[in-house]
């Protein structure tokens, strides 16, 4: 299994129980747990690979990774009463799973030789719109726009590092994992000690 | 015409009806019905086109598809005043939708020799996708994740009875008449009757 | 430089400013702006893209798209403050933007040698679905869809003029022209005069 594979399969998984959380928010049934599980954590890959024209599709290629949807989707109907506050849990593993999918998508662009700006945007875009698909379906505000938090933030960030870290030749795995580290580091800073980017406000203060 | 793209005249023309359907609810004109009945009509099926790299995608290759929505979008237009409970209507033609839209998705990935599950996921996204896209547009909560109700379960079931009846070598019209019918049966079902999955409840009751 | 990809670039433009105004509305930080401006700028031509299975997608083939929807936002970001009412702005840039989007859509399926039909159907796609994302990721009612005016319809009007003018062997740039100007002139003239279609009453006067 090469390394861009594992981290596919690694934010499937963790994208999976976000959207399982969300489920169990919205008292679905087992289909709905899995349906939004998968939806949520193959979504942003999936547009990753239609705007490349990667085809298959990664999931369509190797339907396991519905398979692991799947089975979070059924852990989480089973579990999620144990656990203190779903919400909690569902902002931080999306934290944890936008990390690693923002450098499984930076790091397929690398692969393809693709140039700088596609790197970063196909960083943010495989981080971001799993979740984005998630909130909007469930007729919610993106996470994605939540103010007041770095989000968008953190992927641009990481997948930059990924591009700049990929100028020195080191090896792809240190790489990537310096891309998650800052994404992964810049979010938890921001929900634990709220960190944040100024935000516009309508009127500034005079100077 | 291919039995594959009569189901596909089929799920396009009702469903074309309950996006219609939708935009006499918001009191929208007449190219208003239209853009929402080719929206829901045409949305599933180019999903599973786009996913397949089946180009060019279905109503790209014979925009007739567009003219039958747009024609029942006239038709709704000028005859819903007539009907008496509009969403009751919506509800019933959306299920006819459902069901052959599950068949004509599972259909297409049978004949272009995809694995099972993949089969089955082609059934579901092509079933569920544009009604999802319809609701979402409309900025409601989807049918789709309407608790208390079947609705991905029946898509589920219909399209794993296509995979299996396909194992038995039985010919095409039997195999997605059996995948029609149990989407619908079930859908029904739980329309008529209140079937249902169990629901995620936060807190189970104790042993 | 193609009067395509300028009619590309324009549409980017101006479509990215309507995108960083719902930023501004919703109080985002500027990576937000930039996501916002992104997203509504480029989302109706990716769409045109993938489904005339046209690729690199026109974005990914030259990332100066995104700097320009970038810049859009990061001007916005310091001067939305200075302008009076910031959803009439929204509203008229995004006239503009539809006008010279539609003119694009058609202009790149003419090229392609597109039947009529497909013409106006990616003129439409390409004019409406970038404001249609940016509005339901805002999770709001899509401007697409406000009753009482004239949006899809002014893309339907604008790229059947464009149809009909290529008929005649004009020059593309009077083809174009005059695809955005229908367009635009409906567009104004339902913002300024109120003009509309009748749009569908529940129950119409009795005759």
């Amino acid at each position: 299994m090469t390394l861009l594979s594992l981290l596919d399969y690694g934010s499937v998984l963790i994208f999976a129980l976000t959207g399982a959380l969300v489920a169990s928010r919205a008292q679905l049934d087992l289909v709905g747990f899995a349906f939004m599980a998968s939806l949520t954590a193959v979504g942003g890959g999936t547009v990753r690979d239609v705007l490349l024209d990667r085809h298959p599709v990664f999931w369509v290629a190797n339907p396991t990774y519905i398979l692991i949807a799947t089975s979070a989707a059924v852990l989480v109907f089973f579990t999620a009463h144990l656990v203190e506050s779903r919400y909690n849990w569902l902002v931080w593993l999306d934290s944890f799973a936008l990390s690693i999918a923002v450098a499984a998508g930076a790091g397929v662009a690398l692969e393809l030789g693709q140039p700088p700006m596609i790197v970063v945007l196909m960083g943010m875009i495989t981080g971001c719109l799993g979740g984005l698909m998630r909130d909007v379906v469930n007729d919610e505000l993106p996470l994605v726009l939540k103010q007041v938090q770095l989000y968008v933030s953190c992927a641009f960030a990481g997948a930059s590092v990924a591009v700049l870290a990929s100028f020195q030749d080191l090896p792809e795995i240190v790489v990537l994992a310096a891309c998650a580290a800052t994404c992964w580091g810049l979010r938890a800073g921001s929900l634990l000690f709220g960190w944040q980017l100024p935000v516009y406000k309508s009127r500034p203060p005079r100077n």
